[in-house]
């Protein structure tokens, strides 16, 4: 196979996977804002399996890995975006066939059975129900990293399947950083007992979809490329680089929740909408890591959202809409939109202890996966942790150690990304602020140029260069938990202490 | 190939085509009801091309032939389903294999562009700009009946492949039979000059819905398997026989528009989601044809919903909804629904005249396929020819020959399906009639027995059956004009002279 056949082989399977996966995320899309019909749902799936088989299979046949490796037997030929497209289609490639076929059959039936029993299991708070689920699929796991291979922890290679470099030294060193300074943190938070006053209240609904467009203009996303829908779990997803939706969930006795969720998924969104167009042809338009989209996600709700200038923004947006917070000045706004206290649901926690839940579940896979833990330990070493490191203990499982669907998909190694992904964002933030007045900017409502530091610097590259190498570029130096550690300390101390 | 090979390979190209599908008609109804963002249109167009591309292909490719014939060669040995299967991919295969493949490319760019050229040309009333376009369109078409070859007339070749079985003896006897009794009948009503009250008014669109779900309920359409959606042009769309979606447009100074829109788009839903199970492995889960679905959206729309039974059951619906129906009585409404006069534009024409429309376009595109008339001459023709039938000639172009998108589509010998189809429909409600009291169903707001005796008689077979033999089982004897013309005559002689 000559270079230019291998490259045009490729990139035609490029397009075919760019094909069959828009087709894919508009059925999502479908699927999610107006729901199936009970009876469709079969049928509905069938096809979506065809789909998504056809896009494996294309991309699994013998005339891929032909042209991986001719491409690679000219690698000084080729151009950086050619380079990248073959480096991660050749360990796209081999990472798949390391699996032996058969096993990873029947690892797809199992977890699509576990899910199932998931739901049930946590709807009766009933570990044993799950458990053989749970250690097939550890056991699974465990053999995977075997078959990936891996230099020092067996971890490392699971890891590395969501957050591209993760390794047990890194995350180790990452989550002691968080330990040591946030642990106490809160601890001195729960003792001083100062909470803010809670916004509680019943908001129409209709009015807080007034908010949106100002919630999603503000965030830079741009609504003439995509749409806005209303889900019950809200995702972004993108359709093409052009067509880059996102979706809410409006809650009436909650409106923080619509809002951050907002501006969430407009951070994914911006990310998705501004990456290079020079990417597409590589299939290079994705995301650098997980870990990297959650970066954003979080930097724009969290770091730009749960400031005190974007809480002096919102108040008269909300002071206009709603009678309840009539009484209220900036500084309630900024305290209500930034309760710091022990919970037990990693996906209701606040910003201050979301990644002491990230961390407990990531010392459990780690024990799970050298066979330090067994399957069986996990619910009372669940509810250890979250007492010894958060300050609560579940008392029904439903609480702890079945709150998650991760492990019942067979997603082992998937937590960490979270919490590694707001830490870039935070370092990223912190090179930003050598250079642009961010609480300037969202005091005129205006963070474009935040937006376009990250277009430079994050966004444009999509997966052409790994995580690592987007931070060094864009900060001058590797990951570095300091800023995150810091970040969250200074606010938190400021706010509470 | 063995006859199981030969069958499990069509049936997997039967998979692969409604898997695509499937995914095209989501991206359609996505795109229908909610938009596509403008910048996203060139890569979403390229992508449901890949689809298409992908589908026509996988059915092109040489094996599907090679299966035909292996089937073909063993036919006392397939069963009904396996029979009609490969006739209909034998078929299929061989009409598009008939025609050059640098001739189909050529026609489909031509027409891709005409349709741009038509929508400009209809909005300068310019004919000269569409003219080159619908001359290659004719000389492609006229050449396309000889690729596909015909018995007795040239335009027999291009009328099948719309309606199966519809040819140049038949629809002569049809239009004649029309021509004799409705003309005159039009002119009779039109000396008559005593037209209904009309209703104008303004109509709250979000009133204008909560109709809806009285209209799909009373239709037999089963909102449980199915959306209903808003958009600009109407349609209904199938994702699977489970997911059949209905579309309607709402007009805030026309509620009978969306009311008989609604209805007819449930009476194409109610087919589809009454096709037999059986049919899906075989492909077969398709309309017998083009007509066959207009006669079942037209029985619903106009033999149903035009009825003075249903007339009675609307009446209160709308006076509870709409002041402006206060004075109105059954009578008044009976007539309102049932306006006939001479018009000039075919989408808006009313249940009398419709197919008069329809006669002026068959027996021109007639004389064109034979050379008898040549694209120049169209436009005078055609005024000619409202003026004689219908009693008006159209003043400028875009209400006469630049109304239609058809023909800059490449569609030539579409149009007669959409009159056939409605004669269908008549013939088969003569047959319901002899069974079923209609009006007294109606009357209840229960016409499940209608749609009980359409899905055991038509709905249920699909494609298994061709139109002329579902008519001949369904109603004793073949396609027969009487009815049809019986029925508008009866009906508007009683309602205006």
């Amino acid at each position: 196979m000559t270079k230019t056949q291998a490259l045009d082989l490729l990139y035609n399977k490029m397009e075919a996977s760019r094909a069959l996966g828009m087709a894919s995320s508009i059925m999502h899309w479908d699927a999610a804002t107006s729901g199936v019909p009970e009876k469709s749902l079969a049928a509905r799936g069938a096809a979506m399996g065809w789909l998504g088989g056809e896009s494996f299979k294309r991309f699994m046949a013998p005339d891929t890995l032909e042209a991986i490796e001719a491409l690679e037997s000219v690698s000084n030929e080729l151009d950086e975006y050619e380079s990248v497209m073959v480096r991660e289609a050749g360990r796209g490639y081999r990472r798949t066939v390391a699996v032996p076929p058969e096993e990873f059959q029947a690892f797809c039936a199992l977890t699509a059975e576990a899910q199932v029993v998931w739901e049930k299991a946590r709807e009766k708070c009933d570990y044993e129900m799950i458990l053989p689920y749970y250690e097939k699929v550890f056991d699974y796991q465990r053999r995977l990293s075997d078959w990936y291979g891996y230099d020092k922890h067996p971890y490392d290679a699971l890891l590395d399947g969501y957050e591209r470099g993760a390794n047990v030294e890194m995350l180790d060193g990452f989550f002691s950083a968080l330990r040591e300074t946030i642990v106490p943190l809160l601890k001195k938070i729960v003792e001083k007992n100062s909470q803010p006053k809670e916004i509680s209240g019943t908001f129409c609904i209709d009015t807080q979809r007034e908010l949106m467009t100002w919630l999603t203009d503000f965030s830079t996303y741009d609504r003439e490329r995509g749409k806005v829908g209303e889900v019950e779990h809200p995702f972004c997803t993108t359709v093409t680089p052009d067509d880059v939706r996102i979706t809410t969930k409006y809650h009436k006795d909650n409106i923080l929740s619509s809002v951050y969720s907002i501006i969430h998924e407009c951070g994914h969104a911006v990310y998705e909408q501004n990456m290079g167009r020079d990417l597409i042809k590589y299939g290079l338009n994705e995301c650098a890591s997980m870990g990297m989209h959650e970066s954003q996600s979080r930097l724009y709700e969290n770091m730009i959202g749960r400031s005190r200038a974007f809480a002096e923004r919102l108040l008269p947006k909300l002071r206009e809409k709603f009678d309840f917070f009539k009484e209220w000045n900036e500084d309630m706004l900024y305290r209500a939109i930034n309760i710091a206290r022990p919970s037990l649901i990693r996906i209701e926690a606040d910003e201050l202890t979301y990644s002491l839940h990230i961390m407990i579940r990531y010392e459990l896979e780690k024990s799970i996966i050298t066979g330090d833990v067994k399957a069986t330990d996990l619910p009372v070493l669940w509810a250890d942790k979250y007492e010894e490191l958060i300050g609560v203990r579940p008392e029904t499982l439903d609480k702890g150690v079945l709150q998650d669907v991760h492990w019942s998909m067979g997603a082992v190694g998937y937590f960490p990304s979270y919490a590694v992904g707001t830490a870039y964002g935070a370092q990223l933030m912190n090179t930003i602020k050598k250079s642009i007045d961010v609480d300037a900017a969202v005091r005129k409502e205006d963070i474009s140029p935040i937006t376009g530091w990250l277009t430079e610097n994050v966004h444009k590259y999509g997966a052409k260069l790994l995580p690592d190498e987007l931070l060094k570029k864009a900060t001058g130096e590797p990951f570095n938990p300091k800023y995150y550690v810091d970040y969250l300390s200074e606010k938190f101390t400021e706010l509470y202490l």
